[in-house]
Order: C-alpha cells, then structure tokens, then sequence
C-alpha cells in the first residue's frame, strides 16, 4: 500500500472542519487506495471539542485513516504536512471594521505561513478557506520563503460548484453536463461567475440563458448565495464548503478532467492584465499536482471591468496588510 | 447510466441528516457508478432549515445527484423509495420516563410503516437510527403487512465499528486488519460487543487481548461511547452515526467482504435463542440485496447471559408498545 499523505486542517473542530475530516478520511478527497494521516490543529479553547472529533474519527472504523494527531501547537500540526488546509480564521466579531479583520486575520495567517515554511513538506499544498482566503493566501505564501509561492493557494470552489448548480436548475440539465464555468477575482462580493465560455451539453450556454439573466440574477445570486444559505439554515455554509475543499485538493491532486477547467485562486502571473502582488481566482487546468491558468479567454468589456473591480479590491486588502509582508 | 436509486433520509436537516446527505450525495453509499435521488423528510418546523440543506446540495454540484425532494408529507417522502433512511425521532425531554419515550417514539414509527408500506418501492429496504431504534424498527415493519420484516432493520454499526476502532487501538493494528466482531442484542447500554470470534491479521483477538480487558474496558466503553462523545463534543454523535448508517446501507446493498462479516438488527428468527419477536443485533454476512445470520458461533456461559439480558431489555420494550402492534 502506497505511504499515507500527511493532511493539515485548522480549525479541525469547527463547523466547516467537522464536514471536511470525515469525508478525507473515508477516501473522498484522495481516492480509496490512498490512506491519509490527519494532522488536526485547533485554538487551545476548542481542544476538548477536538478530542470528540478524534474518537468519532476513531468510531468511524476507517480503512485508509492510519493516524491521527491532535495538537493546538503549530509546529506540530504541520509537521512533514503534505497539504495543510488552513480552514480556522478569526470571524468578524460585532462593531468590527473590515480593515480589523483583515489584519487580525493576516496575523493569524502570517503565523501559520511561517510554520508551514519550517515545518511542513518541501512539496507541501496549501488552500487557505478561512476568510479572506485570498489576502490570507497572500501573507501566508510570503511568509513561507524557502517554498514556492505557488503551493499556496485559496479556495474559490465553492463559488464555483454554486455556480455550476444554478446553471444546471437554470437550463434543466444535469451538473455533469456543465464544463468550462470560471470564477473570477476574490472569494468576496466581488468575485466575477462567468457563464460566456460555459458549454452546456457541449453547447455554449449562452445559447439557453440571456446574458440579462447572467447579469440580473445569476452573478448577483452566487456572490450572495452565503447569506442566502445562513437565512435558511440559521447556520453558514460547512458541508458544502468542506465538500468544495474535497474538489479542490482532489483535482489539484489528481488533475482536472480532459477539455473542462476548475477556478482556483492563485497568485496572479499577470494573466488577463492582473497585478502580479494579489492571489486572484482564475480558470485553471490541474495536472500531477500542478496547476495552469487558462490562457487566451475573451473577455469583453464588461468581463474586464469586472475582473478590475475585484483586483482593486484585493490591491486594497494587500494595502491592509502591507507591513506584514515581509 | 444506471437508473438513480431512490433514498428517502428523515430528519434530514438534523445534526446526522445533514452529515449524512452530503455522503450519499457524493457517491459513498453506492459507489461512483450509481446516480441518486434524494428525498428529504422533515417535520414542519425544520423545512426552512432543510431548504438551507438542498441549497447546499445544490452548491456542491455533485454529479450522482439527480434530484432533490424536500417535504413534510410522509407521503411524498417516501415515495418509491428504494431505501428509507429513518433518522428523525424523538429526543428524550427533561424528566420524560422512559416508557413515554418509546411510547412516543413508537407513534411515530407506527406512522411511517405504514407510509412506507402503502408508497415506497416493494422492494425498499429500511434502517432505523432513531432511537430506540430496534423497538422502532419492530413497530414500523409491524405496520408494514404488505412487506417482508426482512426488510426492516436497525443500525448498530456505529456500535460495531467503534468496537472496530477500540479494538485496533488496542492491539495497535489497523481497522483493516480485524474481522468477524460482532455486537449482539439492541442498541442500547445492554448491547453485547464480542471480540471471541474476532481475528486480528488473522490470528485470535484473544491471542492479544484478555478476557478482563474485554470485560472490564472494551465492553462497557462501546456501551458508553455515546456519553463519552457528548462530553467532549458539547453534541452527541453525527458524522459517525452518519458513516455507520452509509456502511450499513453500503454493505447491506453491495455485499460485505468475503470471510468477515458486519453487525445488524434484524428480526429475529430464532437464533441463537432468541425470541422471535424482536429485533435483534446480530452477526451477518449481505449479498445482492439479502442479509443472513451467521450461524454456529460457539458462546460461552457469559456471553449467551449477555444476549439473554439484551432479549429481556427488548422484549419489555416490546410490552410497552404492545398495543401499537397490529
């Protein structure tokens, strides 16, 4: 049997975090010849609730979980980490201002970074989903210097199979039908869904929806589909958010399929004109654990003032936290 | 591609409903190659909270997931169901009696058997979670006269694979290297986990273990797992009762392993002593749809105490609901 991956996720004991172990550790992510020691790190408060999601990990009778470790000290969670899954984030409290946040979080994430770099495998794989996922992306990638800025990514999956499902109930069709859907920007209310070079059936779909309905109903609804979710629910996304870092991982790992993209926030090469400094979600094709950014898209004009909006947003997170990077 | 397999899951929008769905959604029921359709059965007051749980179906995108139905009406729920997934019940409130509850609960179950008789498929299977899940079961395959009781059971498999678990850290081996452990009786304190048959790499768990530690640690604390999860977790069980109803189901319907074989309630036939009137956790191995008991296992002078104790427990549970018996 082959050696067991080594996965990190923060936050292991929250709501996302308890959506997400079990599905790793029954094969979800990395396929069921693959088994996963789970490394699980949580803030020293929340050590306790972690300790019964250790049992029920050990309840669970699990063929390819062969370790796990539990721990509130990062040195250790991300020992030897094959990928580390950074889910745990400071939520903005009552009165909080954004900029606040942003800089308690890049605190947080600027820690994490730099244990990962002197920790974790040199081939480490690194999604940040603990909000801002990109800017914390960012701090985390530039705090880990003896590793490549491209192990750090952040998740825009979600966005992305939210929108692929409202395509599906839109154009009656079945997700599986749906190819070459994009994400752009950042996980925020500027991100970018974008239908124009979506095939439906191998057709485009701008040939069963108006472009008024991609831009009345369907951009609007994506972008605000975590509200809609907490009004319903009373609670904010996790199983659909651990199930989006399931897809992530699972194809960065694996690879995406033939002719079909994913949309995974990386940082920007300068592709579609964006500034190099942001980690900016872009349609990429996953292959033996690498991703490429899809070259060669149209855009037009509406698309690219679209795509400015969320990079001078994220210019604006960057300029936040300009002093932690170093 | 395969017909989608019908799966109605009650109290869908529950702490174990909403880890459950999530997996059968993604395929780990019935594996890669089978779609599913999934009908949600909630009471009145949880259908706002299960519109948040569709929402989030919808916004993983999976690709086996054909359909979702969401209702109140256990009519439409469990229409055509080829699997009904009865999770939904009563908790205990303060200073309810016990008898009450399984009064209670019985109602409830009565309910569903019979909606289950007059509009699932004739071939539905069914596995009761909710407790008392094997009186449950009883009163709900009772109220069922137009289908075999074989087709009702209750789940011990959490039971069985935190025995699995328990086991293999004591033994510091692998889940995947232990077979044939079994619980007996019903799903509660009087359960009788049993390692005597259990073959760890092969060899006797016995060769490993003694008899005092089964006795003194292992038995009671798979009795008493349960509690012990709540005191760390603040919550009792979900993504383990969830991944025990998905194995139960997943062995139930595809097959268990050649040479080792799971924990089930099923009506009892007699065996080993028991009286056929209840349902009974015993050994068994599943192939094509169909369970059989194991038979012929030697027990000794304790352990044949031990059934005779959880037979006792379940047939005065049976006396309290006598009446809701047709």
């Amino acid at each position: 049997m082959k050696p067991a991956v080594k996965v990190t996720i923060t936050g292991a004991a929250g709501h996302i975090g308890y959506a997400l172990v079990f599905r790793i550790a029954s094969g979800a992510m990395f396929g069921q010849e693959q088994p996963v020691i789970l490394r699980l790190l949580e803030i020293p408060q929340s050590m306790s609730a972690l300790s019964g999601v250790r049992m029920e990990l050990e309840d669970c009778a699990f063929p390819l979980l062969h370790d796990i470790v539990t721990t509130d000290d990062a040195a250790i969670g991300f020992r030897d980490s094959d990928y580390a899954i950074l889910v745990g984030a400071k939520p903005r409290s009552k009165g909080m201002e954004r900029k606040d946040l942003i800089t308690e979080n890049a605190k947080i994430f600027s820690h994490q970074g730099r244990a990962i770099n002197d920790h974790a495998s040199r081939d480490v794989r690194v999604v940040v989903v603990g909000n801002p996922a990109n800017t914390n992306a960012l701090i985390a990638a530039a705090n880990a210097p003896d590793l490549d800025r491209s192990q750090f990514t952040a998740m825009t999956r979600l966005d992305h199979n939210r929108a692929l499902g409202q395509l599906a109930n839109k154009t009656n069709t079945l997700v599986a039908d749906i190819s070459r859907m994009t994400i752009w920007g950042n996980h925020s209310l500027t991100q970018y869904p974008h239908i124009d070079h979506c095939l439906v059936d191998g057709k485009p779909a701008l040939d069963l929806v108006t472009q008024d309905w991609a831009v009345d109903h369907f951009i609007p609804r994506i972008q605000r589909r975590g509200a809609e979710i907490i009004e319903a629910r009373g609670l904010s996304s996790a199983a659909s958010a651990a199930d989006a870092v399931v897809d992530h991982v699972h194809d960065w790992a694996l690879g995406t399929p033939e002719d079909d993209w994913v949309s995974m926030s990386v940082h920007s090469d300068g592709s579609y004109g964006i500034d190099e400094g942001v980690v900016f979600s872009y349609p990429v094709t996953c292959k033996a654990g690498k991703y490429e950014i899809v070259q060669g898209l149209d855009l037009d004009e509406f698309s690219v003032s679209r795509l400015k909006a969320s990079e001078d947003e994220l210019l604006g997170e960057r300029a936040i936290i300009q002093e932690l990077l170093p």
